[in-house]
């Protein structure tokens, strides 16, 4: 049997990234609250499992230039608070999930506990927690920090973060502590809610948790990540990861090497997978072809660096990448497919381009085939979709995508009441 | 020509306070969106300027019983997060504003910077800042303090704190720096956009902001105190404010005194000055003390000095209050009419009868007269308004008050295009 694929829209709270938002059919307005409720409208039309909103805490800031070219771009910047969001979202939809990034870097544990047990409630179950540990030093200098906590110690205190807020979320309140119960006048049973009493390396945390069990317990755990440390925390704490490979055969191979950390580490099974593909649907080929190159006709490619901390304006473009540092990030240097031995002026045409093995474009029947393709060759379990500008590609897998993978088994049918993200996704158990 | 006054709502994410809950009539929910959708509509067709959602971050607990009375009463607990309830609530009204508390102690500042921000875009201008430093050992508990900080400091860490948002809020982007021009490509103008680096006794906080100004370029910034330092520090920022007095002839004086305060700073004038009254309206006079006993009737004696930290519960009920001492606040004890030579059985009885120099208490048009004579005899600009259950005060209030008080120039006419907050309120500059 086919087994359903899952599909969650990437967003964020800003005009877009390297100039798109230049394109002049670009209705996009990211500070409209009525903008954002009909894209989720919208994406609940087309059965996305969720919008996935990611986020950061500074801006992309190159050695050369610092931010002007975020700024003077759009790129990622500006940028707003994604919680801020969701209820109103949820307000506007019934099935459709909604994963936020927050950082476990710089905001104290309780806030963030209360804050997400509260979105769970409102939204009925539907709140996921993208999980990261902030990787930029734009961001480390908002929160008084001169420079970034190392790779490892972000994820031994992310480890202490989650310990902290699972205390809260999940052991402070019994299951049957919650009587509210009018007769006898017992809201919640005195000896069933307990302070938490956390006094780790890192977190002093008394509690108890502000926030009654809600819908989930906890958000869905999400994360993204490509590297060993990332790979090692997501077995210790994701039900779904994003990740990222060259081609195929390396996304298969991660995935397997994903399984085997599973295996060794007692999980009933990995995370949930998703990738991000570049999609393009026309009613012709030649017209998802002209939609592909839209979707980079109008990306500035002075920023397309920019995520690495280059700004490309100072280097002769037969620079090679491998001759670049990065700067201000953790993140590691772009590379076109898996390679680093290519020129700053072979980058940008791969970057117009928008041509790499998880580029899926033609008809919609052509590209019903191509995700399922994608998803059999490599063991993927979902998608994560972007749309550089709006009206764009959610319009388009709404209207032409979401049936023909339905009628295939590839996409879910849609809820008949509301559903809980996790019950949706029905990630395996981590523990 | 009489002044209009203005009326807020007060509201918390939580069944109630002292188990008021426990009323069979009582449909309040707490934790369901569309609860909140209906109570922001209605506040809206009665005319309130604002919802204003008090917050803390931890319990209410006594010496003798830690948070054993908070959690069984539902005394002001649980409670979620009310800054994840506004956008649902922008989006279903057009004119209401809403007053969000949040402490300067224990969050990040950029952090709530750009939440603020982003909510100001989101509700087109009609966000505000009830500005807390904190008063809860509970609280600082949870945020990994064995103790509060002393009031003094939390004052100095506030003004500090605030410095550094309005750098972000006004200082990083200049009038002039958002162009979004796409012809020429340029979202906004580099070289008006600026890092504040602020660096300061309590907070480094380098920048830029990540959102481009808001409606209302930062929040309206209300405050509630009654304490010397209090009110100096609301001349310092605050343009309303909320305060209690024993009488009217106190709180005339307590505005007059501040009226000074705000002429000596070199501030136009003082702030709005808001007080809250106990209201019941009723067809007639003996449906309205009807009302009024009901306000009260599922109040639970036992939590109602939780508040100040004792749970009356171990004392005889002849214990005067002045031998009682509060715990785990710095809030000062309670008091009958600004008496303390009063027992725990004079101030039970005083709680039940609700009848405060404060109440104002009869048919509608009894009603409005004695709101527009507390208003003339105290200089108040405003009144906060609670429902201790729904249905309740807020559907007598559209249903018998808004025509009356707008007949009677008391209330200003339902805005004819959505109006920001502080265009509402108009309240004075603060420099």
């Amino acid at each position: 049997m086919t087994k359903p694929l899952h599909f969650t829209a990437f967003q964020m709270l800003t005009p877009g990234d390297n100039g798109v938002w230049r394109d002049p059919q670009n209705i996009r307005n990211h500070l409209d609250l009525n903008y954002w409720i009909g894209q989720a409208q919208l994406l609940e039309r087309a059965g996305f499992d969720a919008m996935f909103f990611a986020d950061i805490l500074g801006v992309f800031e190159t050695r050369e230039s610092g931010a002007e070219l975020s700024v003077r771009d759009a790129h990622v910047f500006p940028l707003g608070d994604p919680f801020t969001l969701v209820s109103a979202l949820a307000a506007a939809t019934r099935s459709l999930g909604f994963v936020v990034t927050a950082s476990t870097t710089y905001e104290p544990p309780f806030l963030l506990a209360r804050r997400f047990s509260t979105l769970d409630h409102f939204t009925g179950g539907r709140i996921g927690w993208n999980i990261v540990t902030s990787y930029l030093d734009s961001a480390a200098a908002n929160f008084g920090l001169t420079e970034q906590v190392t790779h490892a110690d972000r994820y031994a205190r992310a480890d202490e973060y989650i310990e902290v807020l699972e205390k809260l979320w999940l052991q402070s309140w019994e299951a049957d502590a919650l009587r509210r119960d009018k007769a006898s006048g017992v809201y919640a049973d005195p000896a069933k809610v307990r302070a938490i009493d956390h006094r780790g390396a890192h977190y002093a945390v008394r509690g108890p948790h502000l926030v009654e069990p809600s819908p989930q317990g906890r958000p869905v755990y999400f994360q993204a990540t490509a590297s060993d440390t990332g790979f090692d925390f997501a077995i210790r704490h994701a039900e779904a990861l994003y990740t990222n490979a060259g081609n195929p055969e390396q996304l298969k191979a991660s995935i397997e090497r994903l399984e085997g950390l599973a295996r060794t580490a007692g999980r009933t099974a990995r995370p949930l997978v998703f990738a991000g593909i570049n999609l393009a649907i026309g009613a012709s080929h030649a017209e998802a072809e002209e939609k592909l190159e839209r979707q980079t006709r109008f990306r500035n490619d002075d920023s397309i660096l920019a995520w690495n901390g280059i700004d490309i304006r100072r280097y002769p473009r037969d620079t090679r990448l491998s001759d670049l540092a990065t700067y201000g990030t953790t993140r590691p240097l772009r590379s076109v497919n898996g390679r680093h031995d290519v020129t700053i002026q072979d980058y940008i045409e791969h970057t117009r381009r928008l041509r790499t093995p998880f580029t899926v474009l033609g008809t919609p029947d052509e590209v019903v085939d191509q995700i399922a393709d994608l998803a059999a060759r490599t063991g993927l379990d979902g998608f994560n979709i972007s749309s550089a500008t709006t009206p764009g590609v959610y319009e388009d897998f709404a209207d032409h995508l979401t049936a023909r993978l339905r009628a295939r088994g590839l996409l879910a049918p849609p809820a008949a009441t509301p559903i809980r993200l996790r019950d949706r996704l029905a990630p395996a158990g981590i523990r």
